[in-house]
């Protein structure tokens, strides 16, 4: 494996194989949109344009390979992303080793009232002992009644139907960089379950070590942009805050924006907020 | 809901809505092929042309929306069909209602030594009644448990992870024409868990009344068809069992075949057959 | 057809078919997310939240078909858009009737110097003549060949190779209301061929008149919103635009965001603008 | 690049790079199915069990990047296969170079007035003459029109609506090896385009060198397979050719069966097609 670790008590996700690279993708991109961006000699000013302009398709060009292991109740959200290879065990036809996703103790996060997913505060320590008991006995339950059924010939199909949804799994999974971006963007989003976040962060600092110019240029314009809706931009308008004559404090944006066809788009999209707000 | 069935003690297919019908099938074939599709006059005869050359774009005109309540464990191989769209109930969101599908007595299948998974012969009473016994007190335990977190205020996407494979879920499921005739081919079929076939074995009975030329056609070309391998081929030759004399007997395939083009491409078949035998 | 609308000379967009409108989406999000979503009592703003929040799953429980007849220029850029199902007219099969998309005189356009694509200005008028005349003689050039060719008796699999990329094709599409608004995403935009941008048009108004909730969400989320990398953030922060004490007007944000949750996201954003320029 | 051929008069097809070998499609078919198939000791027993049982997904597992340079009618009918990446030259973007696949003399084909498609008989020696100057002429005449149009400063995405369907293009294309052994399946049929077919044919050459064990059992499995119908079958009892007694025969099985999992399973295809003829 190029690069493995560990997540979770029991989890692991490790990448196999690579196909391609930063260069190649530009290889792709400078196939596809011809002249144009021959001209732009550089790679990282190449795939920041490409990511700013949602031209995806050259990092399709990218493909990973993974190996996971990890809880049932995560894999069922992971395998949303339809557009990636699978093989997963089965247990019809293998023997269950029984492994769990203990919650630890530091873990036991209470259920928010303001959203409806899982909040960040945890609860308090005597329930916690009480509910991380229970939890290690219903498990045990679940293990021997399976154990059980298996040795008492059970067909498999049937015998893991008690099996509960924290046993671990395993699965290679493959999937292009666009597609993984995608999956990641949605995984490493602060309202995703922590426990397939952890995951996510460990894949995203492998794509970041493997592909150094498109894991940067993400981050600029996906993974850390902002989305001003219509009525976001109105507001920003109709409380004044932003006056065309600011944007002559070139200095300022000069510091900022290293490349001139990055600092034009930035002025073009102030224009065009302030346009917005003149024509309502 | 246009249809609904029953499945296991507490499962649901519901059929929602379609989009589409046979007539429709044959409109685009006729548009996508042109003229030599107009002078196939019948829209029945189209069907089977196309089901039998692999001409399967224009079944995926036809859109099928169903409601499913299957266990999870159903479930989970359900969705390794990844062509259709889904909207599953979330417990991150939603407390769970704890219903179960409990195994009964007269379906604890043996597991088999033969094929690797699950074989058609029963567990003997006793153990069943047993075996039934610990699937029940280890259900209401981890009930208990489930139920338990909640009323402490564990977060919901946690306390989901005792929940058995066999707790049952709902869903949305939205595919078209020929990818679900793929599936269900797939979860038809013998080796299919038999807990997916009962809710393949419904659609299918929904497809067939709302589809009834195409439900043809793809039993006589796909279900129920044979495929002989090269070696399969070359057996029956070394076996000696054909002879091109044979097919003189017309009489016999005018009467099995109503259709002429049907019964040439049969002939050139066992031509084809003869050849393969002659150049080995 | 349930709406059809001219494009071009000759082309045309029809919608045939549609299964599900804004209603049917809430169902199924109201599935999906369980007891959150059903205190969402208005479908208008529960359609909000998920555009806002990309929960897009929702969107996929509709689908639309549409007859297309369109250059092949145009065609090819069309089915970029891989996740559509798609029956094409074949000129292997059919004769082609050499209808071409002639280019009017006064939508000649230059070619710009500055970004790659089409520019908008217009190729001066006795060019225009010159080119229109040329493309007229030549037009029918190929149309003489190509008849002349089928005339002769060649198959129409190789006489078909000498038709030009302005011919039109006809085909039947069907597309999912997710994937549909992507599409409608990339081809409603400035820099898409204006060719394709017609057809986009037409089609953005029957989703509008048909998913009329969807629409506006669509349109103040996506098409019409504005992303800011985290270079933009930094200029905006740098140029000292954005203070949090100009929040405190809340009447103008009353009067803009109607909706309370909308309005605490914007707040958020605004905040989250703000710490990002403090921890740099 | 790996590898690389030359089709048509100006087209290439090359393998850029390649994931996986029939090892790893091993590897994850062992994780996925578990001890079952761990028995199957060898690599080439495993693969032929998975190709006959349609358990595709491993093959999935494997990933192959080619670069095609063909001309566009043969990458109109390339691309009808979805799932796979794409990046093609845009001629948007750049200026053609007009490449045409010229007709060759010997290969100008006559329509064939039995099946739709382009027979193999060709035409008459002087109707090609007449017929290959034409298209040369036309050719220049093409060539000449879009060449004053770029010359006079139209838009290129204009100027290219003249260019024909003998166009060259180029594209870099990748795809999993289940999905193109499905490509290839249907674009090395004797009903594909024989200009297609030049090109599949390259490419399988490259998969058997690559993925020897996998390419076998797809000739044996799939390529080269058999499909009887329902109908078929019966018309094989009718006539009486298949008699359960002439399976005692073993000694001829054992010489073409090496493996005795695929010697049963062809007596029990037998036994089947005897038990259909029964049941009628």
């Amino acid at each position: 494996m190029i690069k493995e670790s560990k997540v979770l008590d029991h989890g692991i996700i490790g990448l196999i194989d690579v196909m391609g690279n930063d260069r190649e993708i530009c290889d792709a991109a400078r196939k596809s949109y011809g002249p144009g961006t021959k001209s732009i000699s550089e790679d990282r000013t190449l795939i920041r344009y490409m990511m700013r302009h949602s031209h995806y398709s050259p990092f399709e060009m990218a493909e990973l390979k993974f190996y996971v292991k990890c809880p049932i109740y995560v894999w069922r959200q992971w395998i949303r992303t339809r557009t990636a290879n699978v093989n997963e065990l089965s247990l019809r036809y293998s023997v269950s080793e029984c492994e769990f996703d203990v919650t630890p103790h530091s873990e036991m996060r209470k259920q928010s009232s303001l959203n409806k997913q899982g909040g960040g505060e945890l609860l308090s320590s005597e329930i916690v002992e009480e509910l991380a008991n229970e939890e290690m006995y219903c498990l045990a339950d679940i293990e021997n009644t399976y154990k059980r059924r298996i040795a008492e010939g059970m067909s498999r199909e049937q015998a893991r139907k008690i099996l509960p949804l924290s046993l671990y799994t395993e699965a290679y999974w493959k999937i292009d960089l666009r597609n993984l971006l995608n999956f990641l963007k949605l995984r490493l989003d602060s309202h995703a379950q922590k426990e397939i976040r952890l995951y996510a962060q460990e894949m995203a600092s492998f794509v970041k070590e493997i592909f150094p110019l498109t894991w940067e240029a993400f981050e600029d314009y996906q993974l850390n942009a902002v989305t001003l809706s219509s009525l976001d931009q109105r507001a920003l308008y109709e409380l004044n805050l932003l006056r065309e004559e600011d944007l002559k404090e070139n200095k300022v944006l000069d510091s900022i924006f290293k490349n001139e066809r990055e600092k034009k788009e930035f002025i073009d999209k102030f224009t065009r907020l302030h346009l917005t707000r003149n024509t309502e």
